[in-house]
């Protein structure tokens, strides 16, 4: 973490994000594949150029409209967003108005005690009163199994429209299977999630949350341009493109 | 690690490679960074099909015959190298006749010594003596500061080949500026260590082992036709034909 400290290194928001890992981490808020999934992203975000390409600053766009229109919108969060961008998903509810709900693949009370603890601690720093459902789930989502499936009537169960960053594929795809309209944030074009969900921001997390909370509702009547097809491709080429040229650099 | 037994389950490697590094971890073996890096390499595994592709197959080839017709091969191991593939590693110095070289990036003795230890047992279930280096280093590798640096004469110092997998860029470029031939395994094509490296592998490292483990040495006149750049580009061209491939399959 030596660089961590300092935002003008060229490597500072990789290592700020491995740092609020290690934080949450030791807080028990992390399943044991935390670290190897965010290594994952990280291979993919290199080859994005680290950078948010324009088809996900659009769909990103169309999220944040399709949120705002929603009339039940809800923000679900597992332990892995909690502690990358837990005070983004906060604000964002906040702006938004509307709930968020802790959702993890990896149910242990303990996990989930760690997490809604960590997210009051924030709600109360940031001054702002986001309600944060998932401590008692009275539902669950069709289509899964075990604790995973959890969920409660007032948030997951109700809403319209959700967000689901780094979602597992299994459970994007169920809820989809709801009539929802689901929006992935993922770093891997090709995953299940991305290809499953209705609405899909191929973006680093953090990124792609100040990108929404700097941008105004209702400025824009882009929801029906959405291509989701088109995003991925467009993500995929971007990546490609990115190998292309990082390998011929290194040639000179 | 539910299918971690399985080893008919298509995952089954991946989970095994995953067990493996829970294993070290609770040993005190890795860096904090090792999960991380292990899901870059994964994302890069995927991307190639989770197979050896022909280039890195004629690679592992050439990197055999040169090892074993070197005057002073040694094998580096860090932490995830011991853990993903301690075995394979001995078996391979054990087949060569040469020694292995614990040399950590983030040394500390707690983990030089978890690392020594584990060698050592390794060593005693496979019935084998392989010469474990590392624990007394009296040199230095030039260009490098810090513990990082730190070798021995008899070992890393001395040798005219190395094979150094998952190695660092900066601690890579050192060994080839210091006049080494230097055989990296890496999945990633772009990183600093495969192009820096004198021959690269770009293959999951088990994987590669196993290969190597199998090959009969001198049945090959192949070191002078190794291509380091055209090893690359193909390592390259594979995996963005599998991104596209994997996308196309995705629409139908």
């Amino acid at each position: 973490m030596d660089h961590a400290a300092d935002p003008s290194h060229p490597r500072y928001r990789s290592l700020l994000m491995r740092h609020r890992l290690e934080v949450a981490a030791k807080k028990g808020m992390l399943a044991d594949s935390a670290l190897i999934a965010h290594g994952r992203g990280e291979a993919y975000d290199y080859l994005l150029g680290e950078t948010t390409i324009p088809s996900a600053d659009f769909a990103t766009r169309v999220a944040l409209e399709t949120l705002a229109s929603a009339t039940h919108p809800v923000l679900s969060v597992n332990g892995n967003v909690v502690a990358l961008a837990g005070d983004e998903m906060l604000r964002l509810a906040h702006k938004l108005d509307c709930p968020l709900e802790v959702n993890i693949f990896y149910r242990t009370p303990k996990r989930m005690e760690a997490l809604l603890s960590d997210l009051n601690e924030r709600n109360e720093r940031l001054g702002i009163d986001v309600e944060i459902l998932g401590a008692n789930p009275d539902a669950t989502i069709p289509g899964l199994k075990g604790p995973r499936a959890k969920c409660e009537s007032k948030g997951i169960l109700q809403a319209d429209v959700l967000l689901v960053p780094l979602e597992d594929g299994d459970r994007c795809e169920a809820l989809v299977a709801m009539g929802k309209t689901v929006i992935v944030i993922d770093l891997n074009p090709l995953s299940r999630s991305s290809r499953g969900g209705s609405i899909t921001i191929v973006d680093e997390l953090s990124r792609c949350l100040e990108n929404m909370l700097e941008m105004n509702v209702g400025d824009s009547s882009s929801t029906k341009k959405y291509d989701h097809h088109q995003t991925l491709q467009a993500a995929l080429d971007s990546i490609v493109e990115g190998m292309k040229s990082k390998f011929s650099e290194q040639k000179e």
